[in-house]
């Protein structure tokens, strides 16, 4: 089993709670560290969120996220490019080890010029990360989110676009939920040697229930989870595992119980 | 564009007609081709539906479906298999171009020891189907079914089974549906040379309303369905091009209309 040293509480497990209640609620518990979403930042402002985690001695193991390059004018684009660029600047205020990156959807583009935003819109960015000491992290999504969330959908894929900068710069977020179904999954995952920064944790349940919010807890859906975390292992990835279920039956539950389950399946899946 | 003479209208798209009905709106607007699906040929029998075809002078591109191999116990297994076997049948006696296989999905036995049932039962449902004169077509489905209905989720990895056989007993059945997300869908279309057996069109709509009934007219979608067309045909395949559109709005819909916007939108996009 993977060391409870390894859990993070990606919040969007528990967003009833603020970012300074679900950073105690992690402390009380001997969970070393946090996953912030940017939305949760914006609601608290930057300078509290700073202060909660450092007041519960927490580790932020991401902050969630960057991306969404494509768009249809050069306007919109650089829009996006700025709001990437203060991404970065939490990310970096935060002492995150990675930020996540969510690169955006096909449409209403098409998926090859969406692919081209993407390759374009990272160049930018790579630059400004790298200033602010952040790296970043590509993280694949399942292929059922290209139209609308993310054109990058393997592993393979985050790896082309991830070795065009140095190591220390571009590499890979790896989740369960998103790269389970690939029959290539094992060899890709074992090419990525030192690029993986980040590895989250669910499950997929059968039958699933929704596009967006199908995720469920460890253990309740079919993924091995702990085969591809032990190949995420072999790959040279010894960081923070998150957990991160976006399901609206575990959002409804009181997020005391739902991180007690989140440490007990942790323990028996991941 | 594609040639009218190669649609075929997958009876899935105006399921509120019998076969008999929709043979028959067919042939009044000149559509050369249909395609049957088994729950159908159930409801009405065998004997009548080859009438209905017949009758109206209808070439059937292809059944759906067989496949469906992996399961808990040997019996269940056995018992897939002989479901296979009367599927043969049918497609035998509806002088079918091709048995569409939807090999069936991870849950509960797990993705590994899934994807081994489904090629043991390929192997065994091979000698019956090229006894009975029936082209197997391996379909693989977007990664979103690899839970509840397909293991089988990319054209490399359907071509790698298919290609364990002679080019005349086993090929693939594409849709765009399926496999416009993926990275490496041109290379792979481009290495299946006179191995597709057949080639479905719907589109992708921005965001999906639904994971089953999610497809929708051409055009209204984000794929870019003329160039994965182009694809195919270059690949060397030139039969029917079936319109599939599972989506509960358009089956509310008067099937005449229907039939008559599939024409409109096919020579359109396809």
């Amino acid at each position: 089993m993977a060391h409870l040293r390894r859990l993070s509480l990606n919040q969007i497990t528990t967003p009833r709670w603020t970012v300074k209640e679900a950073a105690e609620a992690c402390a009380r518990r001997g969970i070393p560290s946090i996953a912030l979403w940017r939305h949760k930042i914006a609601e608290h402002g930057l300078g509290d969120c700073v202060s909660a985690v450092n007041d519960a001695g927490l580790h932020v193991s991401s902050v969630c996220r960057g991306g969404m390059f494509p768009a249809v004018t050069a306007e919109e684009r650089r829009k996006n490019i700025e709001d990437n660029f203060r991404a970065v600047d939490e990310a970096a205020a935060l002492n995150a080890d990675v930020l996540v990156m969510v690169v955006g959807g096909a449409s209403p583009m098409g998926i090859e010029a969406a692919r081209q935003m993407v390759r374009d819109g990272i160049a930018e960015l790579v630059p400004y990360a790298r200033s602010a000491g952040v790296k970043i992290g590509l993280e694949p999504l399942h292929p059922m989110f290209a139209g609308d969330r993310s054109v990058l959908t393997t592993v393979s894929e985050g790896l082309s676009i991830a070795q065009q900068y140095p190591l220390e710069e571009v590499g890979l977020v790896l989740d369960v939920f998103h790269i389970w179904w690939d029959p290539c999954a094992m060899q890709q995952i074992a090419a990525t040697t030192d690029r993986i920064r980040g590895f989250h944790v669910s499950d997929w349940p059968v039958p699933l229930p929704d596009v967006l919010l199908a995720r469920c807890m460890m253990g309740d859906g079919v993924i091995d989870i702990r085969g591809l975390r032990e190949a995420v292992d072999r790959a040279g990835y010894d960081g923070p595992i998150e957990v991160e279920i976006l399901n609206q039956a575990i959002w409804d539950e009181d997020p005391d119980s739902v991180l007690d389950r989140v440490i007990k399946t942790f323990e028996i899946h991941v």
